[in-house]
């Protein structure tokens, strides 16, 4: 937990750092979560390992199976790495980076909890349901994106109501189901997901693929278990890893050059690569390290008294 | 190829019925495809078909390897089948449809030709690249959406074009990258993806996973291949099938309530399911058979001669 959190002071996404340490607090006196379960890691098959988190946070229980699901997509061509019961605070890129270091391409999703509207409707029942993907690169950065499915993450529209700042058209609706510009409302209503039905579909992918496929909760469920405790939500999550060599028949090398002539599509018209931003960041902070807001600093050091 | 073009008639998908078979002779008359191919199936590994079409069209290889994918989905919990060297012309629901009826989810994608902007950029780069995902249920009909990760499908793009109607904001730019509401402007500069830089990220996957990851050309590399012969794009095809016994860990009926009850909860608020529109045009179709535009009729009985 602590290498993900310094991750993410590190990369710059402020929500996914130290930020998240309250919450965790919070989660751990929710009295719902178990402070000294060991991950249970089972071979199922030459293509599946299972994790069962046992009611911890999911982050032990994925570095615990990542090495024999990255040995599994190199034998097989792809693997599913299953985790299941556990609580999940984190976003989902590290997880996708420690693949990729590992030489797999890797794509993993999970639920959350029911917030989201499905399009056409008017009530959360999708979760915000984020999915990440990486794909291995020579250098040092990965191509790797994590991203929610919802229109906006939760925390956004939750700075949004604490600055009383108007949301824009298509983040959500009230709770009579009709277009808002207000974050207070959008929370009380429902959020939307991004690009209207298609997000939507993706998003309702995502509830069963980490949800019912792998005997786990989708975000309703997880947050009838939640029960208003305000814990992080608890759930499944499904990583799925990819050998080039073994899906592409051989010629990993004219692989590698096809994808990096792909991204040099990009850069030649002067787009940007998902986590460019993130990796500019992160030499930053290693350079010159992190500077944190009082405010949080002072939050976090009050949580040890 | 006559029974997905009969589906798609049947199930009213204009743009993949009998108005696709024009583009088929076009695309055998470009002399670039095989005619007489026998696909090559490999089997790679407990998780991993290959299906080489040998320059054909896409649908006989998936026809015959779809039975060894589902088994070995079945067996291990999860399985790929890598489609290398097709022509592509058809949805992919058929073949989405062909797996759950065969009892496991399914995941597929393909790339196209380069007609697509990514976020940040102005011209064409990746594929209107579909991804269609599948789960089977209890009853007549699975969950099933198919959808392009452009704004819009490049053929509608063409039919507004054709009558002269102007496009929504944010379908494509033009060829100095302006926003445009002329199709004829978009379908000359670039089209854009759904969902803006989320959207582009999905596509871009798209782009690596059934591209550089199974051996076969990116979107730019088919439109190469092509050189404007206008010719079906051609290139791989990734599908993914998950055994839902294997993957949950064995309680299936319980993974399938709890997906229904997700469902359940979309017509509880009235949201309508991705395919609901297209199983109530197959029932009509079955009750009542089908009509074809006489001008359809006309021009395709015209290709025979």
């Amino acid at each position: 937990m602590a290498r993900v959190i310094t991750a993410g002071e590190r990369d710059e996404c402020a929500s996914h750092g130290l930020f998240r340490l309250p919450g965790c607090v919070q989660t751990i006196q929710s009295g719902k979560m178990s402070l000294d379960a060991e991950p249970v890691i089972t071979d199922v098959s030459p293509a599946l390992v299972r994790a069962d988190a046992k009611l911890a946070y999911s982050l032990l229980a994925f570095e615990r199976a990542a090495p024999l699901l990255a040995r599994k997509a190199k034998t097989v061509g792809v693997a599913a790495l299953a985790i299941n019961n556990c609580f999940h605070f984190s976003a989902l890129w590290p997880e996708i980076e420690h693949l990729t270091d590992m030489g797999v391409a890797a794509l993993a999703m999970t639920p959350s909890h029911a917030w989201v509207a499905p399009a056409g409707g008017h009530k959360g029942l999708l979760g915000t349901n984020p999915i990440a993907f990486g794909w291995p690169r020579p250098g040092p950065h990965p191509y790797v994106f994590d991203f929610a499915t919802s229109a906006i993450a939760r925390g956004d529209m939750a700075l949004h109501d604490i600055a009383d700042k108007p949301i824009p058209d298509g983040w959500g609706i009230d709770a009579d189901g009709r277009p808002t510009n207000s974050a207070r409302a959008a929370l009380d209503g429902a959020m939307l997901t991004f690009g209207g039905h298609k997000g939507s579909a993706l998003s309702t992918m995502i509830e069963l693929m980490a949800g019912p496929l792998i005997g786990d909760l989708t975000s309703r469920e997880s947050m009838a278990f939640d029960d208003g405790a305000r814990a992080a939500p608890m759930h499944g999550e499904l990583i799925l890893a990819f050998d080039p060599a073994i899906m592409g028949g051989g010629d990993v090398e004219a692989q590698a050059a096809r994808a990096e002539a792909l991204f040099a599509g990009f850069s030649a018209q002067g787009a940007r690569l998902p986590s460019e931003r993130r990796y500019a960041a992160r030499a930053r902070s290693l350079a010159h390290g992190v500077r944190t807001p009082q405010v949080l600093y002072d939050r976090i050091l009050a949580l040890g008294a």
